[in-house]
């Protein structure tokens, strides 16, 4: 198992050069995020992930969730580990000071995310699923509701779940059948099952606060007449404290490929019917209460497949430069196998791949912040489309990649990439989750041609892609080949993205059945241009600062090979998905008919 | 778990279309396998994978293999399967009569294999093993050997290993430590340890043939001084009868991702220096043995990745035909997920890849075939020519493939593809050995473009490109407008191939770091074009046919809307692999450096 550490240089450089880093504290609800307080809180963020958090990772696949009569254990080392996190105060960070946050902005939310699903993906979901919680409280809660669950939420001494599945009632929540009747004094009465309930149940927090989702009589069918419910796993007592156990049970969790160390739970709330619930938000508009925090997670989600990947590329480089086989050209003992073309290929794979991905989650969060503070309405509105428009593609892309980078590792290492005790494995398997759930990438897909490249009628998007083409000219006119290799790719495969654009415009409302047949590709041709794009903003920063005195030269060039090889690796494929996405549609009208034949 | 079923009309149709199944009884050697006959093979290997092996793969997997003091227990239930596999006479189908076998072509075998493979793979791993063993023997040994060992090891009472890996020397077999000494009888006595030993140690067969690579007295350093040995578990008596154990034992097995019902074994030999062993081969030509049979167990690997992609592909279809989850446009009620276009694509995607995995081996193995049949010795040598260079891309596209439409299953499957007992998870988890075993899949690469582009001047691949090319006119002259699209896109695919073809001979010799550092992609993109290529030549056999009396037009038709989905949707992205194939290299000269700036 090798030693995990945060990639603290690359963030900040991300932060720098993409996020804004040096105007944050000029917006005043972060008027406290200086330069220098991030950093340190990175460092903080890093350490406590390197030295806490990584050592609990294998402990958390091996021994996993375990159950037994309702009650769910973690391993040991959990405890510990959760108890640092929240001393630390770190489930606040994205919260404004009034509950205990720590009022920091989503690029450096996102920042400290990637530290926890680096170090442990599994345990970080209660971390996860915790803040989507707080955020649906906060956003839709009386003043009341907020009262009594942020304080202990943000501090981590209640721990949030969403629970919104049910068997019949996966991507499609119109069709659940959990019901919600009034009780006399004004609360509610839940009855029904839940499935795959991430920390639906466990022995970390006091109290579990469940936001579930379910129907009053007399709703209207389908999403439309979804309500959603605070309901406490201990009820609490008009003081504060915990009061009696709620009718809410853990029925049993799965057994899964990976994240072994998250349990995912089937949930029956109101086997007695006494199950107590709070209404939160309007009735019938609890999917409109998720979705608040639902864009959020999805981004979250993305920053997984990047902390799994990330982490999996400091294991395959460490043991790619100690592993010795095979001697490469010229060598006359075995050589660390770093040196053979092949394996240099797959590091640059990933490295690169890695360094788009953190700028798309930057940007991506960028566009969340900027939507709260930025000085106009028109901007604030323009970023709001732009995080709408980048989290279907960030969630898609970074889980996607996930699951690839993870598996390159495992190919570094060879035949030992395939024994479990590697620990390469494990990454791998946690990855493999990230592209289903918070709305599998199919849905993100759909999502991204049938209603965010639609937005503002399409400007949004082409907005995106004029920005994308505005780099273009520094490209071609910085000094060095690398600079002018990148324009040429990235200008072909920008224009492609355009024509991709303005065929799925064109045809999405008419020939909706055409579109959504290729809309994944669509989307991971977004993906790679933006990637492709973002990759050669940061490198022409990399140049400008080359000549600065004491700069981190080797860091830096580092920094403009990865975005020429990205470009010159990546970007032909994504231009040459102009004619996928356009075509094939004819076929697929055929298809059920065909694949039975 | 769904119900496994053979794909027996792919199967004849892909015999029939690139198999040249008509002609095969011409040839002496294969005289009885007439069509009626290899139709017949196929459904009882078929009857036998459904019902006897398949349900073993769930068992396999959850209960593993176990060790104990040198011991190692395979489920129950794959004695049954075992006893009925050697009953039928299955592992005598490649060999020829003399020592019991069936005598029947590669064709035939690969198809074989892939039941087998679909059915369970961990325990076709015994079979594979034991028919390469068997290989080596009856290539290298003596009349003695032969005598003593075959006719067993057909009938599948012994079992065959292959004891290559050492902890040092793994892609790199030059390195290995294990000696070899002299014994006064004329027999070796072996010392050393060996990893990563498939079925080195198990319960299913009297006697298991160990076939270890060592390294005698004073032999040259490096993979020219390493012999191999047969070393039986029981030594054999002179009436053939099993003797006394020999100093071999099994020291523990490896706890892996996948693959769980094929024990990974660590064997120790000699141990109390009485390991003995008898010579195969020449000294120090222990290698050159193991080629003989490595490139048909490259082949056999490949089918692996094939027959988890077909049996992951029943698995997705059933699963999407009964899911019901959100309306497709126009529907009352949730729709079977078959109806919402992004499921189809992903089931489309791995019906046509899986057509074209399925064609790949079929020609690899009709050129092993005809490389021993053929009527001409220049006919041979070209045959054989095309079999070494179809190998490697045969075992890295389709393993390769084998993991991506795997985890295609998954993601159709949603949230349930993530719980264990769907047994989506255990294809995708088997699936990850096989591009690492038998030479990884970067070790394919650079054997593609330093040993077989390179075949005769690189005439061999010229004519491979050449025929690819002559199928077009056919396809642009065909009535319909799906071989004109099929043709539009093989066009370019093809010409981009011959230009990185080239590009390729032109450097290998003076840059080979270069071309080295892109061979992945141009195998990807070799694999692709050959696929495309020949799909296309299948979709206008099924044009042919779909006149034809009591046609099955839905089937034909299928075989050629999988063509031009194939051509649409990969041949594109093969054809803009050219840039990537040559581009790329200064950087990767400098990466070690960068990497870890």
């Amino acid at each position: 198992m090798t030693v995990y550490s945060a990639p603290s240089r690359e963030m900040m450089f991300t932060l720098e050069t993409i996020g804004r880093l040096q105007d944050i504290s000029g917006f005043e609800l972060y008027e406290h995020a200086t330069p220098e307080v991030v950093e340190q809180v990175l460092e903080e963020a890093g350490k406590l992930a390197r030295d806490v958090i990584a050592p609990t990772n294998p402990i958390g696949d091996k021994q996993g969730a375990k159950y037994e009569n309702g009650k769910v254990t973690l391993p040991k080392e959990f405890e510990a580990a959760w108890k640092a996190y929240t001393e630390g105060g770190w489930p606040g960070v994205p919260f404004e000071f009034d509950f205990g946050g720590q009022s920091l902005p989503w690029t450096i939310t996102v920042a400290v995310s990637e530290l926890w699903s680096s170090s442990n993906m599994a345990f970080g979901l209660i971390m996860l699923l915790n803040q989507g919680a707080t955020e649906a409280i906060h956003a839709h809660g009386t003043e009341e509701q907020k009262a009594t669950y942020l304080e202990k939420m943000i501090a981590g001494e209640w721990t949030g779940t969403m629970n919104l599945t049910e068997p019949q009632a996966g991507s499609d929540l119109g069709e659940i059948k959990s019901r919600a009747t009034p009780a006399a004094d004004g609360s509610w009465r839940i009855k029904g099952q839940k499935i795959f309930i991430t920390f639906g149940e466990h022995d970390l927090s006091k109290n579990i606060i469940h936001l579930v989702l379910a129907k009053t009589p007399g709703a209207p069918a389908g999403s439309k007449g979804i309500s959603c419910f605070i309901v406490p796993k201990y009820l609490i007592n008009a003081d504060g404290s915990l009061g009696a156990r709620n009718d809410v049970r853990c029925v049993s969790i799965e057994h899964k490929i990976g994240i072994h160390g998250s349990p995912t739970c089937v949930m029956a709330f109101g086997d007695n019917d006494d199950c107590v619930g709070y209404m939160i938000g309007k009735e019938n508009r609890g999917l409109q209460a998720m979705f608040t925090m639902m864009n959020n997670a999805r981004l979250s989600v993305g920053v997984q497949g990047l902390g799994l990947a990330e982490r999996a590329y400091q294991q395959a480089l460490a043991f790619a430069q100690e592993r010795r086989q095979s001697r490469a050209l010229g060598a006359a003992s075995p050589s660390a196998i770093i040196e053979h073309p092949d394996v240099r290929r797959m590091l640059f794979t990933m490295r690169s791949t890695i360094d788009a991905m953190r700028a798309l989650v930057c940007r991506n969060a960028l566009a969340i912040d900027l939507s709260k503070v930025a000085a106009t309405p028109e901007e604030r509105t323009a970023e709001r489309a732009m995080a709408d428009l980048l989290t279907p593609i960030t969630k898609s892309w970074c889980t996607d990649k996930g699951t690839e980078l993870t598996s390159l590792n495992i190919q570094i290492h060879g035949g030992m990439g395939f024994i479990e005790e590697t620990g390469a494995a494990q990454h791998w398997r946690d990855s493999r989750i990230a592209p289903i759930y918070e709305g599998t990438n199919g849905i993100q897909a759909i999502d991204l041609v049938t209603r965010k490249v639609t937005l503002h009628g399409g400007d949004t998007v082409r907005g995106l892609i004029a920005e994308i083409e505005s780099v273009l000219p520094a490209l071609e006119t910085a000094a060095g080949t690398d600079f002018k290799v990148i324009a040429s790719h990235l200008a072909p495969a920008a224009q492609a993205f355009a024509q991709a654009t303005e065929w799925v415009l064109a045809n999405v409302t008419n020939s909706p059945n055409e579109v959504l047949a290729t809309a994944s590709v669509y989307l991971d041709m977004a993906a790679q241009v933006v990637g492709g794009w973002l990759l050669a903003r940061q490198a022409l920063a990399a140049g400008a600062k080359l000549n600065e005195d004491g700069a981190d030269v080797k860091f830096l060039r580092a920094r403009i090979a990865s975005a020429r090889f990205f470009a010159e690796q990546r970007l032909p494929v994504a231009a040459s998905l102009l004619g996928p996405v356009t075509t094939g549609n004819g076929l697929l009208a055929d298809l059920p008919e065909l694949l039975i034949a």
